[in-house]
């Protein structure tokens, strides 16, 4: 039987068909007037999709340089940072200032719950030397959504920046970066953005532009100061080293379809594949996993009793064409999640509830067919 | 008119069709068998490519990440390194080194010349505290290729190790990475491998591991312990953050080619390639740069009394759809060059030779038309 394959992964998600064509095209020299002009645009159309004024940069990198170029620009020896994780991403925000020889002060909720803002607030007002806050918009290992806006206004009143890793929640969820008063957001390429993974984008307000201008961890690649002065300062749309033209030139055309869509009617497309993804799971009696403020791009599901995770997930990519994603690190093999973010629509969401029930079913876990597609359907429908 | 585009740039190189189209595939994930097919055949390219049999990483980065995490991966605070530099990327090295805390040892020659074996051999027996060597095998900004293999037996009596940048002499010119005892090689996608900009490769000999586990600077992206612990040590094909899976993808088709011409096959394309140019600038009248060793991945010539440097770049990429590259840094408008590595043939160095011939006439520079021509297809042809 085919299946057509689908991606339904919190990463990398399904490239659309023009930006993959993107992808084939002869490559150009970045030193040209051609090259300048993609990457002027891509600047232009990444503050506009981040809702920011501020300083974009792309770096060619996976979004953990991104989140590396952070620490490394923001932080000094000895600083204390405050690090609110609610997933393995998040840790990973302790694990590379502790690289850096760092030692970040290491909020951590118990996984499938948000962090909370008041506890933000309440570690803030205990130590008024936090520099810096790191968070999570969408914690793709759990499939939880930080309240970014309530803790952006809390970190705004202290003399702290608050850095978010919007890596997969970028052009997927509600990221209002200035609104919200975000200092640095991090993006990946291979989420929202709907391009192959290699870039990481960086927004750096003024507050943070302060602070990174006193810091003295060493760098070199991932210098802000240095890319920010090609990039911006000189207007010459010029990088420090050669940028990955070829995902640039996606990321062009990405850009493009999201603005033709338009940012609020994307998170709205997600908000429902979201809700109706929760309800099928729940009609087929399974557990949601994320039940703090779960996130609209991934949805995390528990395992139910007897029934063999690895075996569900296999099933439904080797034999029904769809590959989801496992648990991460302390969850693996008790949570499956499915991603529905970036170039996803209904009829994606509605395939995988129907591979699910099927694979369920042939593990011997009570389902009544089509019982989760109708609560999906009643959701997409509404 | 029509000109075709031609891209003859000392990268990015044209991108050979096949290897595009690998480009515009569709995504798939990173942690699945397919993925991990396409990982294990890559890494086991590479190293036939490299010629080594050491531990072979691939970083989501520009050539310069790949350069970044030779240093933070072998030095510590305080250590004495070596950099022979001849032109801008070998002060590259020296510029990394400074951002992390580390003063080289900056020998550096002439632009235009070859680093001298026997310097560095004098330098290493006066400061026998030198842990690390670093040198360039294709000196872009130059021209100019170093003696790699005499310096590989001299730095191998000592206990330093040698670190090689070879972004743009990998898979253009000879680079026998165990036979001539080189510890580190450093290489980049977008030159003689073929491939569109955005993988940084790194090769690590038992010598190099032994002092990576003694280097104390700080690293995370970089790190060769977490790269070679999912993509070697554990036999899983894995990486510890998203890989650049279109780039890998592109790779695996571009190293298929690259064997199927055979590397010596190529580096002798390129040895006539690199003469021809050279026969026909010095035909034209005109001056190479490059006097010490010439590299046979790019030519670099002197632009002439009375031509203008710029103009002579436009008329070429503009009027007739040849992109050469100008000079940097120092040498700015005083050069130009002639990228012939990658994918290029006898007829793309007989096209920017005609292209060149006339953008000079133009400018009034006395020129036979046809003369370098001559000169060039002699050389091709014999």
């Amino acid at each position: 039987m085919l299946y057509k394959k689908r991606l339904m992964t919190p990463g990398p998600t399904e490239v659309p068909p023009t930006v993959l064509a993107q992808g084939g095209q002869p490559i150009i020299h970045h030193r040209t007037p051609q090259f300048r002009k993609v990457l002027t645009e891509v600047v232009a159309g990444l503050k506009r999709i981040f809702n920011t004024e501020n300083d974009t940069l792309v770096f060619p990198a996976a979004g953990t340089g991104g989140m590396e170029s952070a620490i490394v620009n923001l932080c000094s020896p000895g600083d204390a940072i405050l690090v609110a994780a609610c997933g393995n991403f998040g840790n990973r925000w302790t694990n590379i200032a502790k690289a850096f020889g760092v030692e970040s002060e290491h909020y951590e909720v118990d996984w499938g719950q948000a962090v909370d803002p008041k506890e933000i607030e309440k570690r803030l007002a205990a130590n008024p030397k936090i520099t810096a806050v790191f968070i999570t918009l969408s914690e793709t290992s759990t499939g939880v959504e930080s309240d970014v806006q309530t803790i952006g206004a809390i970190v705004a009143k202290t003399s702290a920046v608050l850095v978010v890793d919007a890596i997969s929640g970028m052009g997927a969820i509600p990221m209002k970066t200035d609104e919200w008063k975000v200092d640095v957001v991090v993006v990946g390429a291979q989420k929202g953005l709907m391009i192959p993974p290699g870039l990481a984008m960086v927004s750096i307000s003024k507050k943070a532009w302060d602070l990174a201008k006193i810091a003295k961890l060493p760098k070199f690649y991932f210098s802000w100061e240095k890319s920010q002065k090609s990039m911006v300062a000189e207007a010459l749309a010029n990088t420090p080293y050669t940028p990955s033209v070829s995902l640039l030139m996606q990321l062009a055309e990405s850009i493009r379809l999201i603005e033709e869509e338009g940012i609020e009617a994307i998170w709205e497309r997600h908000a429902k594949m979201g809700a109706a993804t929760r309800a099928a799971m729940e009609a087929l009696g399974l557990k949601l996993f994320a039940t703090g403020r779960p996130s609209n791009a991934v949805t995390s599901v528990r395992v139910p009793e007897g029934v063999d995770g690895g075996k569900l997930f296999k099933t439904v990519r080797d034999t029904y064409g769809i590959t989801l994603a496992g648990g991460q690190g302390q969850v693996k093999g008790k949570i499956f999640r499915i991603g529905h973010l970036g170039y996803a629509d209904d009829w994606d969401v509605i395939s995988a509830v129907a591979a699910i029930e099927r694979a369920l079913l042939e593990q011997g876990y009570k389902v009544e067919l089509g019982k989760g597609l109708a609560a999906a359907e009643k959701v997409l429908f509404g």
